[in-house]
Order: C-alpha cells, then structure tokens, then sequence
C-alpha cells in the first residue's frame, strides 16, 4: 500500500523518540494509509498550557511547519488544542493546516450542538471556543492538572474521568477533550466506556481530517 | 465484512429508485464499511430551494427520521444543505443526526478559513451561513439555475463551472458546494480538475462524519 506522507508538530519538546511518536501513532494505527512524520518545537517542555506558552510557540510552529512543508507533505497537523500558529502557518503554507483543537471542535459540532469540554486550563483554549460558541454548554479541567505533564501522573487519569462525569451531568450530548494530552493518556476510550457518551479526542480529529485530505474527498 | 448502517433522508421526493438512491451510493463507494439505507420525504418532487421548501420539509424530515431510527440505525443523514429537521431531529433521537450542509462548513473549516461557497439560491442556507460565518469570503448561484432539478439540466454542469471560477478568482482556498444536487451531478471533481481548487461536497462531508460515527472514533 502507498501510504500518503503527512506531517504532525509536537508543541512539547522531547528527546524520547516514543513520546514523541506518540500521536503520530495513534493517527496511523487508526488511519493505515497515512505515514506521519512527527517533528516538535524547541525549548518547550512542559508544552503549551497558558497564554505565555502559547505565545512562545506559534511562531516556532510556523518556522517548523515551513521547513516541514518541503518534505512533499500532503497535510500538516498541529498537535495542540489551542492551535498555536495554525492560522499564520495557513497564510504561508500551500498544503492544509490541520489545528487539533479546531478539527476537534468541528468534528463535535457536525454531529451535535450541545458540547461540554474537558481541558487542562481554567478557560478552554480560544481556538475551540471561538468555534464551539453557544454549543459549548460547559467546561471543566481535571482537579490538580496544569500542564500535559501532570496528565501523565499517577492520579491524572483518575481526577480527568472524576472531572467528565460532572460534565456529562450538565446535559452535552458530546464531549470534546481540549487538551491533546488527553490523547497521550488515552482517556477517550475510559470516558466512553464508563459513562457512556461520545467523546471527540483532538489528536483522533486531526488524524481523521488528515485522511479526509489524504484521499482526496 | 459487517456492514454499519446508516439512514439517509432525501428531501426530494421521488418514485425513481435509481434517483432515490443517488447520494446514498456515493457514500457506500466512497466508504464500503456503511450500509445507506434512503427514504425520501413525501410532497416535494422539486426539494428544498428556499425557505418556504425549507418550511415545508422539516416536520417531514423530523417525522421521517423517528421512523427510521427505530430501524437500529447508527446515524441518519439529512442529504440537504439547508439542514432542514436537523436540529429538530437531534431534540428527539438518541442517534446522531448529521446535516449535509453543516456537516460540509464544518469539514471545510477544519482546513482552512477563507471558504466561497457555491449554492442554488441567491444567499446559502443559514444552516450554513451560521457555520461559516466571517469564513465566508463569497457566495453565488449558477446563472439559470432554481432548483436542484435545473441543475441536472444539459446546461447545468457548465454554469456552475463557469460560477465555480468566478469564485475561485475571490481568493478563497476552499470551495464548498452548497446544494446536494450538485453532489448528484458529481460536480466537484471537474470543478476540483479544471480549476485546481479544495472542493468539499456536501454528501461526501455527511458521509465521512457517518463513517466517524461508525467507526467509533
């Protein structure tokens, strides 16, 4: 099979390979036909996870997704939900820009217009919520998580499933997850299973836009 | 292979199964893993071309929908760009309910934010309008074309062409087809050929989000 080379940005900055593959992983495990090549932004290891972070990142976003886009690349994703240069790298790249947060956000309200969001900041990011507007009916992050990193932790999975319940119980019909950390960790699946609502996981968004334009539709 | 099945709604009424089953093919060829199951609405054998159509259609859809989904059906597609009985169907079925138009917005959005869209009537569905919002760079109609069965006529074909190219010169990245029935006459692959432009149609877009849906995503 002739796979269609895609490219993804990390904005956490890692020297693990296996971190950080891990998206472009879970994209092609569920999308074959697509070859994800991963590359992150320097100098950013707790990711990106306030205003300061985000602003740090976009324009090393934009540069990298420039030097990515002469690798004959069909699609880029920015694995971020706060789509940090998303909007400036589509002003100078010929190929789609794919933000998670936006896809995901999108992917939500194709199927529905009431939304609850599960994120890692206080309010989540701009690029959701100016999407999401009135269909986003609540929004909630895991008790003691601050960064993608703190996801990761022992108790991380446990206060974000505590955090989706109460969510669920405002009355969203869907359940987009505002942080592609929440990918890392895997949570959609735990959320589906144990509460029985459809949850769109960022990471899953973007891979599934990335096909949309791998195959031409 | 298991085969998912999905409804879909056609708001042109019709006796001709061939017509009928239409858009339902497009998305059993474009994603073998759905099984389309396609009623239409009664009453309308010229569709939905404007808001008193539109009037007309949605209890007819909503009505339709409950019918179906008592079928163990996945999700049902509204195959109209105005949405009709859309939102109203979603207040009542435990099922996604996915609207060809909104379902394209949203696709189209996901790749970028300078969209023209290229409908049947003067202004685009709201259903759309809504979506797009300040995205929307451009909007036209092919010149002599009312209704979806004008667009089937021999002279259908060029004048949206010819419209298609207008609204490329505006500057928009994306183009997204605004009315079903130019999904019917395959429109966007020669528009996507002759004028090298991202074309979304409106019955692949509700396809790829059922196909979300059944896939579990």
């Amino acid at each position: 099979m002739k796979k269609t080379r895609i490219g993804l940005i990390r904005v956490l900055t890692t020297n693990d390979p296996e971190v950080l593959g891990l998206h472009g992983n879970i994209i092609m495990d569920l999308f074959p036909e697509l070859e994800v090549i991963t590359h992150c932004i320097p100098g950013q290891p707790q990711g990106v996870f306030d205003q300061t972070t985000e602003k740090q990142a976009w324009p090393k976003v934009v540069a990298l997704a420039q030097e990515m886009a002469t690798d004959g690349l069909k699609a880029i994703v920015v694995s971020c939900a706060a789509d940090p240069g998303v909007r400036q790298a589509r002003e100078v790249l010929d190929i789609p820009v794919i933000g998670a947060g936006s896809a995901a956000a999108h992917v939500a309200l194709s199927l529905d217009t009431s939304i609850a969001a599960l994120g890692i900041t206080d309010n989540i990011p701009e690029a959701m919520a100016d999407v999401l507007g009135p269909a986003l009916v609540a929004s909630a992050k895991p008790a003691g998580v601050e960064t993608t990193i703190d996801l990761m932790a022992p108790n991380g999975k446990k206060a974000t499933l505590e955090q989706a319940e109460k969510l669920k119980e405002k009355g969203a019909k869907i359940l987009v997850l505002a942080c592609t950390g929440m990918s890392t960790i895997g949570i959609a699946q735990d959320i589906c299973e144990e509460l029985n609502i459809r949850v769109v996981d960022p990471v899953v968004a973007s891979g599934f836009l990335a096909w949309y334009v791998a195959r031409e539709l």
